[in-house]
């Protein structure tokens, strides 16, 4: 099981952290997904490690962006 | 036809318009909403006037508070 955190940023409510939770959510497998509104953190666990490419575009798809 | 305008505190981002909107609209009578983010205005035409109290329960029901 890998965990990996990536921050992104353009958040402002819960239906936004559901939008980045359902596309992060869909990326092949990743099993549970957590988001921490005020600070932006997205904590991805998986059975392999993700690539920064597919979690940066599953955040773009559903409107906002990773830090950095 | 009727216009009222009526301000709602809380929303954030777009999810948070549409979440007010739908349930504006399901108003009986109600024909057209239009919500202006910045301003948190929700213009609200209808057939017949509109009950405040109809409206309050509608943006309660979407997770968020009339002004004043």
């Amino acid at each position: 099981m890998n965990e990996s955190t990536f921050t992104v940023t353009g958040m402002t409510c819960g239906h936004c952290v559901a939008s980045v939770t359902e596309e992060v959510t869909m990326i092949a497998g990743v099993t549970d997904v957590a988001v921490d509104l005020p600070t932006g953190a997205v904590k991805v666990t998986s059975a392999a490690p993700v690539a920064e490419a597919d979690v940066r575009a599953a955040v773009e798809e559903a409107g906002y962006a990773l830090a950095g």
